[in-house]
Formats: C-alpha cells, sequence, structure tokens
C-alpha cells in the first residue's frame, strides 16, 4: 500500500481524533485552564503510546509538563527530535468566533478550532506520520525522539532549564519541528530564521482612588492621560521605535538580502485587500517582507483601564495598564531592550503619575544554515509531495524555543511548517488548511525515509 | 417638639428606611439595571405619599421615569420645585468597594452605599424634611413640587422635552436642588456655576481581523497604537487641549475672579496628599481651584482593546476604544465641542486606521446670580444650623439639567448641597457624612419656612 493510500483510508478516523485533542482548552496563558494543559498532554502521551514510540513520559516542570517519547531501533542511524506544543492561545474575542473554538468544525476542507494549526494539528502529523511507517515498515529509518511541551504560547518559561537538564536524553543530530507556514497555498517554505521575543506589562497608577471627573478634572492626574501620552511617546511618526538603544545589534539589511526578499514576489496590494485594510502601516523605507522578517517590533497588544461598559462614567481613573510585546532581530538582547523600554517609560511619566514594569518573557531570535544537509533532505521531501521545492524563508514570528535547542542541543533545526499565514493563529476562526494535513504527512514520511538513507556522517 | 428632637428621634428608622432605597441597584447607565431603576422610582412614589405629598404620578419617558409629586396649598406664597435624581452611576471596580455598594453600610458616623451622597441620600432628606414640617404644622409654608428623574447620571437625555411638556405642571418661583457639596466639613456653600457636559465614544479600526504579531507585526496597522497616538494628540505638553476650537466661549479670568476663588482657601498640599498623588497635574498657569471652577477639560474616562487576561497574547487588535467626557465653561457650546473633537480625531488618525465616533451627551454650562432672595435666604438658613454662612462657589461638576431648568421654567435655581467633595461620588466607596445628613435636614426646614414668611413679591 503506498503512504498516500493509507493515509486516505484512515482519513476520517484520524481526523476525529485531532478532533478529540483540539476539543480540549488547553490555554497556557489563563491558570483556569491548568487541568485541561494538563488532560491535553495526558492525551498525547496515550496517542503516543497507540502510535507504537516508548519510553514515554510526562515530566512536570515548575509550569505545564514536558511530554517524551522516542523510538530508538536504527543503530548507525541519525537521531531526529521532533518538537512541537500542546498548549494553545487564548480566544477571546469570543463572539468573533463562527463555531466555537473547542467544537472542532471542518467547513471548505478547512478544520476550524483553536489549536488547528498551532500547534496540535501539526504536532497530530508527525505521531500520525510515525505510526504509519511503524505500520507499515515495522520499525522507522531513523531514531526518533519527541519533546512536546505545553508553554509555548507563554515564552517557553520552563523548557530551556528543561533542556539543560536532560541533555543526554534527547541529543539528537536535527531538531524538526512543524510550527510555521508555507509561503502561500502550493509553494513550500523552509523557515531558517525567526524573530526573538520579549514581553512586558505596564501599569500606572495616580490617585489611590477613582475621582469624579466634576470635582477633580482638570486639576489631577488621569492614569489613562499618563498611560497614552507614554505609549504614543514609544514610536515616532515614521513608525520607528523612539527608545533609546532598541535597534543595537540589528543587522543593516544588505542589498542582498532585499533582493532574497525581493524573489519571494510578495503583492503588497493583495495582502492589503485581503486584511481589509485601507493601508499597510509600518518603519519608513521597508518592504512589508522586509518589516516582518528583518525589523523588530514593539507592539501594544492590549491597553484597558477605566469604565468599559455601557454608556457614559464621568470618573478620572486611578490605574491603566498595557501589554507590550516586541519581535527581535539578529543579536537584540531580550534583556537589554527591556531595560531600555522601562527606562524611556519611567523617563517619559506625567508628573503625578507613576509607572510599574514587570518584565515577562525574554527570548533571542534564531537563525539556521540553509546549506545543512537535513534542511537541504527537507526541501527536497516536499518538492516530492508539493512537486515545488521548498524555498529558504525568514519569519516574522518568534518560536522562542529554537533558539534554546540549537544552543543547548548543538543541532541543526529544521522548521518544516505546513501552516499558512492567513489561518488566523492567534485570532478568532484559527483553522488548517487539510490539503496541507494531507500533504504533510507525505512530506514528514518522505523526509524521515531520506534521512535514513543519505549520507550524514559528516554533519 | 423641636425639629431637631424631631428628627433625633426618628434618626434609626429614616437611615433604615434610606437604606431600603439604597439597596436597588438603579444604575441607569446599564441596561440590564432597567428593572432595577424602575423600582428605585416606584419606592420613591410610595415614600412620597406616606409622607402626605399629592398628585404622585410615574411619567414615563423614551428612557427612566420622572417622578412628579406635589402639596399646593400655601395660595399667595411662593412655589418652590425640588429637583434631583434616584438613578446611581455603575460601581466597577466592584473589589475595590469596602463593603458591597448595595449592602448601605454605617461606619464611622458615614453611610456607605452606591448613591448615598449622589443624589438618593440628599433627595431622601427633602423628603424627610417636608414630613416632617407636615406633621408638626399640618401644612407647609409655601407650595411645594417635586420632578425627582432617573437618567441624571445618564445626562438627563429625556428630561428638557419633559419639562418643555409640563411647564405648566412644573411652573415655579424657584428651582431647589440638593446635589452639590459643602466646601468642606463645617463649610457649606450653595454653588452658583457648574460645567457643562458632552461626552462621546471612540472606537479606532484597522484590519478586518485579529492579527498575530509574528506574521504581521511591524508591517499592519496595530488599533491600539492608532488610538493612544490619537488621544494623547488631544492634550499638549501643557496640559492644554490641543482641538482647534474648543476653548471658543470659555471667559478669561479677571483679577477679580481669581482673587474670589482665592478666598476659598484651597491647600493645594493638603488636597495632593489626600488624593496620594506624587502632584497635581492640569493646565498650566491656573490654580487648583480654577482649574476645577473655571476650566473646561477633556478627560479620558474608559480606554480598551486587545488582550485583557492574565498572562500575554501575541495578538494585533483590529478594534479599540475609548470614552471620553468635557466639562464645559462660559459660552462653549456643547455641539461644536463635539464636533471639533470629531474633526481633530478624523485628521489626526495614522494610515490603515479609522476612527469613528458616536457623539452623546450635550450639555451648556450653568450659572446662577447670588444676590437673588431665594439663594440669599438659602444661605442664610444654611448660616443658622451650620454656625457660618454659606459661601457662593463655583463648582467643577455638571447637573446638565440645571441650565435647562433655568432656561425652560425661567426661575433661580438654588444648589443647596450637602455632599462632601471626598465622598467618593463615582467611585468605590462612596459614602455619605451623617451630620450633613442631621444638619440638611434642618437647613431644609429652615430654609422653606424663611421662603413661606419672607417678602418675595419682587422676585
Amino acid at each position: 500500500m503506498t503512504y498516500a493510500a493509507y493515509f486516505e483510508s484512515r482519513r476520517d478516523e484520524q481526523l476525529n481524533e485531532l478532533s478529540d485533542w483540539l476539543k480540549i482548552p488547553s490555554i497556557s496563558a489563563l491558570s483556569e485552564h491548568k487541568k485541561d494543559v494538563l488532560t491535553a498532554a495526558q492525551w498525547l502521551a496515550d496517542t503516543l503510546k497507540k502510535a507504537g514510540l516508548e519510553h514515554i513520559e510526562i515530566h512536570p516542570t515548575e509550569g505545564h509538563p514536558v511530554v517524551y517519547a522516542d523510538y530508538l531501533h536504527a543503530p548507525g542511524k541519525p537521531t531526529v527530535l521532533v518538537y512541537g506544543h500542546y498548549d494553545v492561545q487564548p480566544v477571546d474575542p469570543l463572539n468573533l468566533w463562527t463555531t466555537p473554538p473547542f467544537e472542532p468544525n471542518i467547513r471548505d476542507g478547512k478544520l476550524y478550532a483553536r489549536g488547528a494549526t498551532d500547534d496540535k494539528g501539526q504536532v497530530f502529523m508527525h505521531i500520525k506520520a510515525l505510526e504509519a511507517i511503524l505500520k507499515e515498515e515495522g520499525t522507522l529509518p531513523v531514531n526518533i525522539k519527541l519533546c512536546i511541551e505545553g508553554e509555548e504560547e507563554i515564552g517557553s518559561v520552563h523548557l530551556p532549564p528543561f533542556l539543560e537538564a536532560h541533555k543526554d536524553l534527547l541529543v539528537a543530530d536535527a531538531v524538526l519541528v512543524s510550527d510555521t507556514a508555507l509561503l502561500e497555498r502550493g509553494r513550500p517554505a523552509i523557515c531558517t530564521g525567526l524573530r526573538g521575543l520579549c514581553s512586558m506589562e505596564v501599569e500606572v497608577t495616580t490617585a489611590s482612588t477613582d475621582l469624579h471627573s466634576g470635582t477633580y478634572g482638570g486639576a489631577v492626574p488621569n492614569a489613562l492621560h499618563a498611560l497614552v501620552s507614554l505609549l504614543s511617546s514609544l514610536h515616532d511618526d515614521k513608525g520607528r521605535i523612539a527608545v533609546d538603544g532598541f535597534y543595537e545589534g540589528v543587522p543593516e539589511l544588505s542589498q542582498v538580502m532585499r533582493e532574497e526578499f525581493a524573489k519571494q514576489g510578495i503583492d503588497e496590494e493583495k495582502i492589503r485587500e485581503g486584511l481589509g485594510l485601507s493601508a499597510l502601516y509600518g518603519e519608513e523605507g521597508y518592504t512589508f517582507v522586509e518589516r516582518v522578517g528583518a525589523r523588530p517590533t514593539l507592539e501594544l497588544n492590549g491597553v484597558y483601564g477605566g469604565f468599559q461598559g455601557e454608556g457614559t462614567k464621568t470618573v478620572i481613573p486611578k490605574q491603566a495598564h498595557a501589554k507590550i510585546t516586541c519581535r527581535l532581530v539578529g543579536d537584540q538582547n531580550p534583556q537589554h531592550i527591556l531595560d531600555a523600554i522601562e527606562a524611556h517609560l519611567q523617563s517619559h511619566i506625567q508628573p503625578g503619575a507613576k509607572v510599574h514594569v514587570r518584565q515577562v518573557e525574554k527570548a533571542f531570535a534564531f537563525n539556521s544554515d540553509p546549506s545543512n544537509a537535513f534542511l537541504q533532505l527537507a526541501a527536497d521531501a516536499y518538492g516530492k509531495v508539493y512537486g515545488t521545492r521548498a524555498l529558504f524563508t525568514k519569519d516574522g514570528g518568534s518560536i522562542p524555543i529554537m533558539e534554546s535547542f540549537s544552543r543547548i542541543l548543538k543541532a541543526p533545526v529544521v522548521l518544516m511548517g505546513f501552516g499558512l499565514n492567513d489561518e488566523n493563529l492567534h485570532a478568532p476562526d484559527e483553522h488548517f488548511n487539510l490539503e496541507n494535513f494531507d500533504k504533510g504527512l507525505l512530506t514528514i514520511v518522505e523526509f524521515l525515509k531520506s534521512a535514513g538513507t543519505a549520507e550524514l556522517a559528516a554533519e
């Protein structure tokens, strides 16, 4: 039986199985879902066992657990470590979902659910690809380890110490990850660069109580005024980040790199229209692809304070909040960036207001070398299934742990993604195009088989 | 029996009765409390009846009803129309209340509850004062009408048309209102000026969906960035409102007026300390009393957009919101002000973002003449009870309907308030100092009796 026939005959059954996983609201950011995250880890462990993997273990951490499994019966062959995550993003605003986020629903060849593409759907493909080879051939062409975590959406806080502590267990010749996207439908891509990420929560406080705007309005500081003025000072009017030292470690874009980015042939007008925007907006002097792939950002992800209910409330709020994340590139040091922003905020705060900052995530940017043999084999595997070889690209997203994997395990990281950029990851109506579910299964099988036969001794 | 003895003997019973009213969450701004607002109106009507008032009627409006009652048995004597409101402000943030807002609680001689001072507590005093005179003397020294509305906290939207339609019913020689404050404990004041009020809701939108900050961050507009930049542009760095045309109709502060304000002897350092502020803040070149009493404001009462939950969400929000109110002085036209702000917002919005404005309240500022006989009698009445005659002041708050009363009924408005400025009206832990409940009852009785005997024919 060909693998294509194998997967086709089991498609409905496998999608049902994936749906069971997607039904578990494993939102790592919200403490009320701690139990659900654990349930999703247990589901994963059970499914790995059924697939034929061995040494399955749910490793507790100080946060959510890491699920490990392996199958080490290919002596002399390379060892491939599959990484992914079983936690998902929060789902609000809930009212913008067409069908509820944790009731998976297939429409138009797309599976809609929180986690469908990021990342349960993609992790699930690896399990099913391994199960298929085991069923069809009785063994695997390479040694396989899986390390699937539950804290990717909150910055993988506890994974680096886990990697350090289990270096011997996890040692591998390559790390294989499916958590990125094709360039567009039918055009596979292997991402060789990811932006770093750092985040902070900002609180501005003024008086000891909310005040009536009639009694005090115009004569006391307003926490919201202080906050919007502060946040507004973080960018200049050319879209550039106005924080001293922010651009330290950001590589200048060479002409060669600009030409490389241009090859992706991105149609900015099409993107603008697809997003329903009257105009794109960003740092002056860069194209869309350059802004996302090679420039750092400072984004406001949430701002709130004062009255949010229906109608009017003539209140002067005593506190206001903001959530900020930065995407980092090159050698930007996340700790330095957070410190620089904090210093900016402290020095720009209005008289009578105080600002308190809580630093949260800190992850360096990640870059890999496209000439590495595993990356070349991965590009070939895509070529066999998709009919077009994968391009090597740079992605604007962050998988904070990639830099840790390449540093701690000293192995090349192959970002073999099967998502699409318009699949609403982190937004309402997240979905996964099942065309790439089908092709992804085959691509993973192709890659593992080629890795088992290629001469990789020199790596 | 003296009135002092009368009220003392009934104090507990009357406070229990007031508490029953305060337990009804008549929040006019929130539609889910529509029924509670009606219940509070019915409670008021029943209590007016028990007090001996006549012609009690709950007049429906397109919003919340107006409660009317009268007692017209003093031919040849003046007619005094008592105005107040039985609706209250919203209560969030609920967690900052020491005891729940709708479970009245007396601590340290203060009655804590939403509406305790603004305005149920003060309206209740009028009812009890009238009841007392009726019980003790069998009739009232003047003709009395009461007009108590349920929409003051949402801008008295339906009261002006009600006044127009019922001009004949409501005709009076003076309008008596208790919804303002003493200057400070033991220093009564009659407010002869109130700021106007206008309000708007602002919505900024960008893409048709929330976007992932990895995939798009740095290359698309962020609704929160657009909003904070927009809101920040509304003030300059001297605390002055930077909207073209905003100060049209604002009278310059004469040296005489500045001296009048200075007479209040406000200790700014004491205010700063009492509010727990590191510094006061406002328009450069004005004192605290001038800023509140004679200068207009533009305040952010609420700002919100994006992720507000626990943890981090790397989202680029597609929409963001603000609630804005302005306090107006002099001849500022609320419609012109709203239009000027809207034009400012439209002309300052970032590329790729759109701003939508919903104009809500529109009320002119109000000023009355301290030389009027009713105002003079009121100042005397305070003098008899408090031992010190009331000062004539200007207040920073707004009772939007005052301007309508004086214009439509063509009667002087006597703002005989018994609150204190630190009673957290519109904030958590609103309360009413019972010392002023006790003295207020006597002051109202004094005023009504003097109005019944004085020569007022010339008014």
